[in-house]
């Protein structure tokens, strides 16, 4: 096998059908490609898997929502005033670069520089365009697509970065279909938007991409797992960021140790490798690198990336992060709405606190009408309320100040039941357009001889079986089309062709990616069987053409886990 | 039955996880909508099934492409020019509003009226804001949200209106893919963005919606369908726009006299009628109204809207048009790419045509080295190229006239393989959330004591079954469980209840659209078997509980028609 490259493997993509460049047509836009007709149902095909292990196997509920949000939203999370990315413009060519890209070599770690740190550093080395123009200074850019909603000037509106935030905004609804009751998960499948600045990379770094987040809401207080006990023992391959170092070890040891934050948060690491791996990453190229604390996001308390050893080296395609309290508390700080959970005790606890009792002899012939009103007041409010011996309340929309002469600080015994708290959310957040090309590279063979294979997974694979007639004539077409219906009758996508050598027929299939091919041939006229070719071993057996979906639906089965 | 109005079926709609108004906590944003727990499923079901028919049935190919477009590709499309809305604003209040919707009931067919004569018809009646405050001129509103990609301003760009144009941009990796023959069909399934003046009526009128389109690519002069044969004689209700009167007929009547325009037409009304129907559409509240020659867009050779009848009035949810070549060729034009396909004579013709001969004897001494090029030129010329005597060739990016010195014009007898067409296209385009919202409308069923049924078809229901162990004691949650896992192993969804009585979970699946409750009871402990009770029926069935798999599994076929 000779090595790959992405180019090799883009090459592949655009002539078989699975990945187009965007508006070629048009010359083409950097960062936005199109799934072709392979494309599009490799990526449904990932998603079907997806959704099985997230709401059949683990009882997430789904929603589905907006690209396009409000402002409000985006201030409240922080994309507003920190989703941004450093550049620089050429004063010659006015070609814009990531400023951090620029001094690649320069220093090792240059992304975590801020924007007077790397205009020195281009300063001092005279870095300059490729087309050997002076830089103009370093700028922030905001990453967000902006847009206006409604006619007049409108309102600002934003393309959302991530599907996250429609989760969030939604807490109180979902809280509700899942009567209230932590922990409670949630997945949506969906588009993000990032302006990048100058995106390469094929479709690794993309201006539009596709996520699969969870964001799963849990106790504060408790991270543990039922279903841990089935994983624990498993081996996972770490970088902690600790040390950088690599190391084997199971899920039950780094939760042990600490390395990993707790239950929940390995349990979804290992959700996250069992996902990858059936959808055909190589577990060989395949570990969980835990974030520097000078790399972690502005709401992350841990991260782990699911990293993938492509071409271009070692890439994220899930990032599984304890978010901590930050989205929930930040949308309740800026929405003024309640998206907290509460959590029931077991049995009810008696509790004493300081009480404000109204004395209504003396407010009733002041107020008049208005004393019930502020009684009530009174009763709503807390000890704390008290200052200086005095507390204030409401009359006609008016600030009062009330003396000892009307209330008086009592304890009193209550039973609490329960108590309010913000729910914390782990999120495994999955790269979708990376994951499917994760699957193409390490599924991409080429021989010496130049003859390609792409050995995707069943599971996922576009086109399950190839349906061939050995020629279209003396009733092997018509037995052949039968195949082919009753296959589709199952749901399972087929190609039929009826042109060129056998030979020429499975090379096409090959490197589609299709794990089987059949063949009715004369023999099949007679007693009724097929040929079925195997991808990856070329073997060929003969099986009965009745039992043909039964071979095929037998393969493509997987069981809940763990 | 009481009579539903969309506020029952939103109101339903958001208690029990259909549908959310979007940005809630923020107070919202009108015509964005999210679909919550339930909703996003009925989407995906119905998603699968249309999928199943166009891919599997019909055998269209899917892409999936971006949302961000740039403005090359809508100025083909014509939507940067003629893409718009004429609004009127309060010089008061400053709310806009579509200028056809503030006179209707002052003419028949406002939104055929021109600024100028909606802005007469106001004056003349002296239409006012709902806040008496004076309008503003007619303005033209451009309905696409705008962005900008890229830094530093970087370009326009805009968010796809429709589907349809990422198809058509890639018509040439299409044509490729499809192996070069006419017709072929691509399917695309993804969002749409219409920066609504003012949008009302819940999820009918969307800023952000959810398309399904179909593009079939065929042959100008051959509109027939091999199908077409199966589906003839079937019944259709039509309102043909010369008439506009609703008649019943068959498909083949109405394309023998032409009421609709070709064979291709009619059998994706019929695809689009049984799909619709299989979805849960009731075929009585069904019919397809044909444009008005002052309604078709700007593209549209002929196009028929299939309308079901919902509290608001008859409502387009799916338009099969005959968009003629307009799109290929306003992209071959804008482009210049070669947006045609090849249609091969069944046997070579014999031509004649009139070529130009050089005259190589003069070029030579003439033009030395550059002769051979100007050979080539003239030869790849035809007759018509010839001026006055005289042709133009570039010799070093220069023009040159040639006199007949140096060639002749011929007549020549040549053999042709085929010709070049730039193929029509055939358009069904669903609009995924008005189908939806259809099927819960048609499903709603409210009695007189306020008891809810949502009568979803089985195949798009979001919840299969319900799975109750009677109570959740003596081992009944552990039969229960394990039915449970059963089902969901098979990817068929269910909801666990083991909270409150019988009669409460049945009503809570029955308001959630569930077909089917399964319960687990003493009996089942000692004899094995369940009830299965029927959501429409009432109807409880005991069935021994390895079977139950089985019951659904068999409920939930459906053959690939006709």
């Amino acid at each position: 096998m000779k090595e790959v490259t992405s180019g090799d493997v883009l090459s592949l993509c655009k002539r078989r059908g699975y990945i187009y460049p965007a508006y070629e047509i048009y010359g083409g836009i950097a960062g936005l490609y199109d799934y072709g007709p392979l494309g599009t149902v490799l990526k449904e095909n990932i998603v079907a898997l997806w959704r099985r292990i997230y709401a059949l196997q683990e009882g997430f509920v789904e929603i589905d929502g907006d690209n396009i949000g409000p402002e409000a939203v985006f201030k409240a999370s922080g994309h507003v005033d920190s989703f941004a990315d450093l550049s620089v413009t050429c004063k010659a060519c006015g070609e814009s670069y990531r400023a951090d890209h620029l001094v690649q070599g320069l220093h090792p770690n240059p992304d975590s520089l801020s924007a007077a740190e790397l205009q020195r550093l281009l300063r001092e080395n005279d870095v300059r365009c490729p087309c050997n123009g002076e830089l103009a200074d370093v700028e922030e850019f905001n990453l967000m697509f902006k847009t206006r909603i409604g006619p007049g000037g409108g309102r600002i509106g934003y393309l959302r970065p991530e599907t996250a935030q429609s989760i969030f905004v939604n807490y109180p609804n979902l809280y509700r279909y899942c009567r209230e009751k932590l922990p409670f998960g949630c997945i949506q499948v969906g588009r993000g938007f990032r302006n990048e600045i100058s995106p390469r990379q094929g479709v690794i770094r993309l201006r539009e991409f596709n996520m699969m987040e969870a964001e799963l809401f849990v106790d504060p207080e408790d991270k543990t797992w039922p279903r841990y006990e089935g994983i624990k023992g498993k081996q996972v391959r770490l970088v902690p960021n600790v040390t950088g170092e690599e190391v084997e070890t199971t899920y039950g040891e780094a939760v042990e140790k600490g390395t990993i934050g707790n239950q929940t948060l390995a349990y979804f690491m290992w959700v996250t490798f069992d996902f990858l791996t059936s959808v055909g990453i190589d577990p060989v190229r395949l570990r969980f690198r835990q974030h520097l604390s000078t790399e972690m996001a502005h709401y992350a308390a841990d991260c782990w990336d699911a990293e993938v050893l492509l071409s271009l080296g070692w890439t994220e395609v899930v990032g599984i992060a304890d978010r901590g309290c930050w989205d929930l508390s930040r949308h309740m700080e800026h929405s003024k709405a309640d998206l907290t959970a509460f959590k029931r005790y077991d049995e009810p606890q008696d509790v004493v606190r300081d009480a404000i009792r109204p004395k209504f002899g003396a407010l009733g012939p002041r107020f008049k009408g208005a004393a019930g009103d502020i009684k009530k007041q009174l009763e709503g409010m807390d000890a704390s309320a008290v200052h200086d011996g005095k507390v204030t309340v409401k009359v006609d929309g008016q600030d009062l100040e009330l003396d000892g002469e009307y209330f008086e600080v009592v304890q009193v015994q209550e039973k609490e039941t329960g108590v309010r708290v913000v729910p914390h959310v782990i999120e495994p957040s999955h790269g979708l357009d990376r994951i499917l090309y994760a699957c193409l590279e390490h599924a991409y063979g080429e021989k010496e001889d130049g003859y390609l294979t792409l050995g995707l997974k069943p599971l996922v694979a576009p086109i399950k079986v190839g349906v061939f007639p050995l020629m279209a004539k003396d009733g092997m077409e018509v037995v052949a089309q039968a195949l082919d219906l009753a296959l589709r009758e199952e749901g399972i996508a087929t190609y039929y062709d009826d042109s060129g050598s056998i030979g020429r027929r499975y090379a096409r299939m090959d490197e589609a990616g299709t794990p089987w091919c059949v063949t009715v041939d004369y023999d099949t006229l007679e007693q009724g069987d097929v040929t079925i070719r195997d991808r990856d071993t070329a073997e060929q057996v003969r099986v009965s053409a009745d039992d043909v979906v039964a071979f095929v639906k037998e393969r493509l089965k997987r069981k809940l886990s763990p």
